[in-house]
């Protein structure tokens, strides 16, 4: 019987564990993921997504701080890039490294991954992603005025650049990656939501553009691309929830794609936090497959159908 | 008839024309190396491997600079994954693009590499490649008691960090490469020489080191794993040269690996430069195979053996 394959979506924080964001410590984080993966690749073929929100903040810090004239800053799509290399190593060493531990073996690849998006969409008219580090309104000025940047102000800390966030339409590398995992590989792909990518208008071509698509939402695309059975975000928490954080707070368990519509059209979902999560699983679930929001903590479990939630 | 299988090691000089080092500048000059990648592929399977000295450089420069308690500096050997990550996503959309503009289309893959290297290998006592910035002499003497670091005097222009170099031994990710290129995938692989790795003594896990693989010695390496048919190191000039740089220079063509030998023993090769591309294809050449140095402008005379220094 061929396993039930998964695509996996890790938040970029779920490599840091308090504040400590050293490559040593989120390494000794990653090895933890890496022994929950090992153990899951017993029953299912697995895909791991990941973010990379603090490692590329910190990727572009470093760039626009310390840019000069001969080590000029690379630009948000190639830092994007470069945080696929960073993260794709730590997760394919702490995997690598949890099956050497239990004298098991099965291969690994990190896959460098560009994931389209239309170069319509509306997100590019209305920039709403916060990235980077925090300007003086002078110097904003004069980074709006000699790179183009979109600068807002955020909560009294200073200014920082804006970018689109727009969706998801296609994955350049799908079929690279599902060759890969139909050779028994665990493929690690769509690095923080993918290196975002237009289709020239009249070549075709693929040229970067600086954005920032989110992850769970670049994850589920490529579940759909790929046939997964099973989409899951991992988050800090279990389940999610309606009513969340007041007296009448409720785990949400099993439910149907209409209910939880019904949900997200209440609001009960955070719009930075929950909401993307709920809206990428959902959207698997109107696919026919079933789509998940567990911890690490109860993530087996959750593969069962046994805790989680779980749209269907 | 199946295709000849070729691996191709490009210089991290090859991405940069006329010192110039943006973004933008580096993926206008991968664009063509694309061209030439995509004619190629007609003819040949290809892989390729590339260089990252001035990529990486500029990123070790950033992340040193600008380190901070909240935004620490990675280590090399990260630093080595983000540069795969970057140059892989521009040789990849690079190539992609060439084949579009042809209404051509062949899949792409860059796939993060570590290379296992030897923990006992001699390199590690004697630390001789110099990287990242520049520091006076006292800041060496402070990174020397604070991160352990070796650093050495180059040339007058102030202190920096020398690191080993050891041999590539083997090459983790293999299989995964050797599966994408059955199935018909231009393969970008061990950038930068790989991610340095060694085994631990006893548990055999992967542990990365701060070391720099000469790329082609990595190239070459891979190119033994996949059971390529010829090895070509595309550098500066169309070939290897005997007394470079005197009247009596000599292009070197065909050749045995007996004549090379003599030739290297007798030390016509420059230790930074030449010597290391002669030595990698040389050893390829002593698996009854083909070994190539060529230019980009002669390459694919060069693989039709009618160009370039080719040693079997």
């Amino acid at each position: 019987m061929s396993k039930l394959r998964i695509v996996i979506a890790l938040g970029g924080n779920a490599l840091q564990r308090d504040g400590e964001v050293t490559a040593e410590a989120q390494k000794s984080v990653a090895e933890q993921v890496g022994k929950t993966i090992a153990k899951l690749s017993s029953k299912y073929d697995i895909i791991i997504a990941h973010g990379n929100g603090p490692q590329v903040g910190n990727i572009l810090i470093h760039e626009e701080v310390a840019a000069t004239p001969s080590a000029p800053a690379m630009p948000l799509e190639t830092a994007v890039a470069m945080s696929q290399g960073q993260i794709g190593y730590w997760l394919s060493q702490a995997i690598d490294n949890a099956f050497t531990r239990e004298k098991r073996h099965k291969q690994v690849a990190s896959i460098v991954t560009q994931v389209i998006v239309d170069r319509n969409d509306p997100a590019f008219r209305n920039p709403s992603k916060p990235i980077g580090q925090f300007y003086d309104a002078q110097e904003a000025l004069k980074l709006t005025k000699s790179k183009g940047w979109q600068m807002r102000e955020d909560a009294g800390r200073g200014y920082r650049r804006v970018v689109p966030s727009p969706k998801p339409i296609d994955i350049v590398e799908k079929k690279q990656i599902l060759t890969l995992v139909e050779a028994g590989v665990i493929v690690i792909a769509v690095g923080g939501g993918g290196i975002p990518v237009i289709q020239t208008k009249i070549l075709k071509t693929l040229k970067g553009v600086d954005a920032v698509i989110d992850k769970d939402l670049a994850a589920e695309k490529l579940a759909e691309l790929v046939k997964a059975d099973m989409f899951v975000s991992v988050t800090a928490v279990p389940n999610a929830y309606i009513n969340y954080g007041e007296p009448e707070q409720l785990a949400l368990g099993m439910l149907s794609v209409k209910e939880v519509e019904k949900y997200i059209e209440a609001g009960h979902f955070g719009a930075g936090s929950m909401l993307p999560k709920i809206q990428a699983i959902t959207q698997f679930a109107r696919k026919k497959k079933v789509g998940i929001i567990a911890s690490p903590d109860n993530l087996e479990l959750a593969l069962a159908r046994r805790a989680g939630t779980i749209v269907q």
